[in-house]
């Protein structure tokens, strides 16, 4: 339903120059459809067949209206937290839309460079948006300090898209005082090893929201669903905002099935082999240092950024040459000069540093 | 994710002592899960086989963002509309959400008794909701006069959600005025031979907003979609209130098969089966007129609405003898007498009429 432009059409969606609703999937639709994706940040291979084989199961109950209970208390004992204080949602991007429209807020500031749905949904909301902009010279890492202490409401990445940076979990906490809603998107927390500096589960910072995803790790991006871990009285809000049955049965049930203690198990080896491949990445990456190719360091999610001159003309030569990646001059805050690769296993990852070569090449001919 | 009672505790959503967050579902979960459902219409024996075969064969690409379009035309097409007409939703009711949240409106009108869901949306959205009550002793029957003038949203359902009256298109259609919306609730209107009064396809009409659903005839409550039928302006309006990638794969997959002209050929052979079903079901009931039960007729969709002195009571008794059927007291304009019944095969409904003889019997004792 989204065309490539964004879709919308809602002006409140370009912000400053950006189109905030450009995402990944764009870059591999249509004749990008047989390209090599390094645009997405889904992890390959996914879904498992086991689960794929849970959420088929879940086919036979279609004609029920879709009874969320289960997967709620699923996912409030993955996190050892009462089900009050957790939200089912048919994606993070639904949890974006119903932040913007229930909370009352005066003073929304986003941390950026950062995922843009967050920003578009507040500004199609109503909201005017402020913006806090990490710099490149300083690693894209927080300054608690730089966020307008009368900002009632924060949202912020960790790890961020398309930085790649871990934020460390005290530098995030300090954000958090009364009055204020700090929103965490934790979508790819999941794929860092031990979910280090993760905020999830945390139940003593007045006004923290931690949203997270199932899709990136488990490869469920075409079922929508997520979920929303926040103060009782917050969840009762959102809840209020969203519609009637929001998560459809088979997302209920892939909800539930990824979060047995066998499915931890899993994502924690695959957020391992990412951490190893992305090495890989990076140091290949590194070869390329005598073209101006820069890797934002250090890289702690699923996806690395990278600089380099004429970034718009080598997206395209990799195009013709198979492989999608993802533009990086619709983020607030990067320009032209950026690009946002996917993590994939070490012979894409060879293939891909190949066609980069060649690509590289053909920009000084 | 709803309780029994409703689930979301917003004092918005009690309308005159009206529990409109009461739905069909919950008579049939837990204790109720064994019994014989004559409470939620969904057309039994759903969804047909070749429709869950294309549903799992969607599954294979979850990994991937939904991508909309495919679905979009195949609903276009099949109304014989232009695509900027139509709007996939996750189900009618998030459709009822968007209209609440993203139109601009001053004085909305609810056509009562009819599904509570969209005046809960409203409330929930901050509005002040104003009723027109359709009388028992009238039919049900829609006089369009008895809407206030300056109502600048009407919404009604046809057929009607717990009624079962099927208006005429044409008094439906003498709601529709320039600077109107009106909504038509047809999520029931595939469930009528030959869709006969529809308003779905009509673009003479200003501000008409037709909602359907793929719920009921196709058994897919679990998977949530619907879509929404209106002036392009307005799908772009509802469209930004949207979540980005509203609809899931899975639901996409359905909705496209569900619009080719093989399913439309089922759809409607199971509309003349349910017609059929029906007038046994109303046959039957009337041989309980001197126990005080009245049916509203003409019933013209798939359920109908009984009254009987002390419902509440013969409610409870069906339950102990296997059957759940839907009260009718939590719609507005009705009270404790009213029961509403899903229309079943003919076997269900002999057993379903046997149980009730014995529940009225032991009314009597």
């Amino acid at each position: 339903m989204r065309t490539d432009s964004g879709g919308r059409g809602g002006s409140g969606s370009w912000g400053g120059g950006h189109d905030l609703r450009h995402h990944g999937d764009a870059e591999v639709r249509d004749d990008g459809s047989a390209l090599v994706d390094l645009a997405v940040n889904v992890r390959a291979g996914t879904p498992p067949e086991w689960l794929r084989g849970r959420i088929a199961e879940a086919l036979g109950g279609l004609a029920a209206y879709p009874d969320g209970r289960a997967a709620r208390a699923a996912v409030a004992a993955r996190h050892g937290l009462p089900v009050e204080r957790v939200l089912l949602t048919a994606g993070a991007a639904e949890a974006f839309v119903l932040l913007a429209r229930s909370l009352k807020v005066r003073h929304p500031v986003v941390v950026h460079p950062q995922f843009t749905e967050p920003e578009a949904a507040l500004r199609d909301a109503g909201h005017t948006v402020d913006r806090v902009l990490l710099r490149p010279e300083e690693g894209f890492r927080l300054d608690p300090a730089a966020v307008p202490e009368d900002a009632d409401l924060v949202v912020i990445g960790n790890p961020t898209n398309p930085t790649s940076v871990l934020h460390p979990a005290g530098s995030i906490a300090e954000l958090a005082c009364p009055g204020r809603t700090l929103v965490v998107d934790e979508a790819f927390m999941d794929a860092v090893p031990e979910e280090r500096e993760a905020l999830a589960g945390r139940t003593d910072l007045p006004g923290l929201v931690v949203l997270r995803s199932l899709t990136k790790t488990w490869g469920l991006a075409g079922l929508r669903i997520g979920y929303v871990l926040a103060a009782p009285e917050t969840v009762v809000e959102l809840e209020r905002a969203q519609p009637l049955w929001p998560v459809s049965t088979p997302a209920l049930a892939a909800a539930e099935a990824c979060m047995t203690p066998e499915a931890l198990a899993e994502q924690a080896v695959a957020a391992l082999r990412v951490a190893t491949d992305r090495a890989h990445l990076v140091a290949g990456l590194r070869e390329f240092a005598s073209d101006g190719v820069r890797v934002a360091e250090p890289a702690e999610g699923p996806f690395v950024l990278v600089s380099l001159p004429g970034a718009g003309a080598v997206r395209e030569r990799l195009r013709r040459l198979g492989f999608a990646v993802r533009r990086g001059d619709t983020f607030p805050g990067l320009d032209g000069t950026w690009l946002r690769l996917a993590v994939r296993d070490r012979r894409t990852v060879n293939r891909f540093l190949q066609a980069l070569d060649q690509a590289l090449s053909l920009r000084g001919a």
